[in-house]
């Protein structure tokens, strides 16, 4: 997408072996590039979030496989970046997709041919995320479409960021908006804030106001009201793992607005690659990780002052101890739709076999 | 309840013909008093939440009539400090009858008895709200204690501030909890952060630390996934409004508590000293109006740097419109049962009839 009429990417090859990046963690104040170098480099940026979005942790992954064969073709090595990747995130099904694949393509490989494959499948992925993602807009649009009303902008309510910084390009639940806002239909979403970490007031706003698409943000306790009082149309939301029979695995909060679109009759679709379907996953609740991050994502806060300074706040008392969950279970029940790149289905093992027979 | 050893109450006559209160805009970073001495101090520090709670509203209300008919007992006076004060926040139902008690109670004296009748009168409002506080807590105990495991403590979510600090004293949600707390049942409180104004994370942590109550905090993101998996015993909120059919105003997010509670099969109840029903009110949802507060509580936050200065800085990218809902409300369906200071009843007109017969 445009950064200041720059066309990007969330990842690239540089040309020189190494990676470029999107340094997520300072937007919107700041927009820097970083670049990795090595394996232990793309799980550093994973675990500490400079790059994060189920997709975008994939293509980062698999970039990271990449970086370690060009360095070393051994299977030792390749075991090593394998292994240090898939413990950077826990929930995310793509990083598990994406090393596999890589594990399986680059291992019957000679070691003298290993680097050059694995670079070629590291774009692979990124071309296939790119591709899934259009396909996920021109699916999604038509949703909004059938929002359309004459005398005012669809309402779309999102949580956190699946937009093209979760990905490698478009996004997934904002693949559809971005879509709907080119072709003409105004479209105004409603931003939630996402707490802790906030990337939906940081990126997922910054990314929409790059684009010149109206946003509101609001804080995440709000979207029930919108619901009650018919300011929300429909809501789009991603995923970081769904579950063979339509359990979807999001950002935290995510079931919260689940439950509140159910009570007010306000459709609720999850727009997802397939690569984050776990095909072995029944019951998401019981079986999806949920990673715990630090206590201190909760209790502290970095933004920037109003001397431009960017400073990091403690909001509550010394001592007063916190819990960060950092995902939620979203159960089926309460989705309206799966948006895949295949097309549209009911969030059950039948809507998804009826899309990708090859699995189920 | 004790801050440091020392036993306070929320607000206080000095004896000076001026009114202490706490200013809860600078907790849990510093402990400060500030001083009433006019009515438009008193509406001015419940209009900047200085002051804040619903009943604590009230009470300051109360004391800034009382300052006004001091300083000028004449119906003008009275009026305009009525006006003034009912004009300072929209949804508390406390406010305006406070209000409506001491226009009753002091128009109809002489303007030379009026003074000393206002202050007496503010003074009872408060004796009553610590009395209807107690009871609340007594009648709450039982429920937390039925929800009593000899293996872990008793697990109680809340939402926003409805503790000491939101009344005079002892609190409405919270006065249950410490009353099971001081008679030795464990009890662990999971505490909502209360986005956009924090008053979870820095009023509800502050005072539950400060009594030595175990807690944790979370963002408002997270309940759902704790109710999900039996880590929530009960809910236990305050309320802005209640209506005459037990529809409830509480702080924005609360209702999304609510629907994690019922599909989970937790309990749900909502703490209410009477003076917070709106007897005329049947539908909450088109009937309460929710106030809406400046933008800049959603895109700034204030806390403290690690050098220990107190710092406001900006979340969100420069020109991303943002929307400040404060309130939102429950619907009577969603919620389990009130807790008064007359004992715990349905969320019904029946309910509230068979504990309020003078009123329905």
């Amino acid at each position: 997408m445009r950064v200041d009429g720059k066309l990007m990417r969330t990842i690239w090859p540089t040309g020189r072996g190494t990676v470029g990046i999107i340094d997520q963690t300072r937007l919107p104040f700041e927009f820097a590039e970083a670049e990795l170098k090595s394996p232990d480099d793309a799980a550093h940026m994973i675990k500490s979030m400079l790059v994060r979005g189920a997709p975008l942790i994939g293509a980062t992954a698999a970039y990271g496989v990449a970086l370690a064969v060009s360095a070393d073709p051994s299977d030792a090595s390749l075991n090593r970046a394998i292994d240090a990747l898939a413990r950077t995130r826990p929930t995310a099904t793509n990083l598990r997709w994406a090393l596999q694949r890589c594990d399986r393509e680059i291992r019957q490989l000679k070691p003298a041919a290993r680097a050059e494959a694995a670079w070629q499948l590291a774009a692979l992925i990124c071309e296939e995320d790119v591709a899934i993602n259009r396909a996920i807009g021109r699916h999604g649009l038509e949703l909004i479409r059938a929002g359309n009303k004459p005398d005012r902008p669809v309402n779309v309510l999102t949580h956190c960021n699946a937009g093209w910084l979760a990905t490698v390009d478009f996004g997934t639940a904002l693949a559809p908006v971005y879509a709907a806002h080119d072709s003409g239909i105004a479209v105004h979403v409603w931003v939630d804030e996402t707490r802790p970490r906030n990337q939906g007031a940081s990126l997922t706003a910054w990314e929409l106001a790059k684009h010149g698409v109206p946003h509101t943000i609001i804080v995440d306790n709000v979207g029930g009201h919108l619901m009650q009082h018919g300011m929300v149309d429909l809501c789009i939301v991603g995923t970081d793992r769904t579950t063979a029979t339509g359990d979807v695995a999001n950002k935290i909060g995510t079931y919260l607005k689940a439950l509140a679109a159910r009570d007010n009759n306000v459709p609720f679709y999850v727009a997802l690659p397939s690569p984050s379907i776990d095909w072995n996953l029944t019951n998401g609740i019981a079986g999806i990780p949920i990673e715990q991050r630090d206590a201190s994502e909760v209790t502290r806060m970095t933004g920037r002052t109003s001397e431009g300074r960017i400073e990091t706040i403690c909001l509550s008392p010394e001592g007063s101890p916190a819990a960060n969950y950092a995902f939620d279970v979203t159960p089926a029940r309460l989705v309206t739709a799966l948006i895949t790149e295949r097309g549209i289905c009911p969030a059950s093992r039948d809507g998804l076999r009826s899309l990708f027979p090859e699995h189920v």
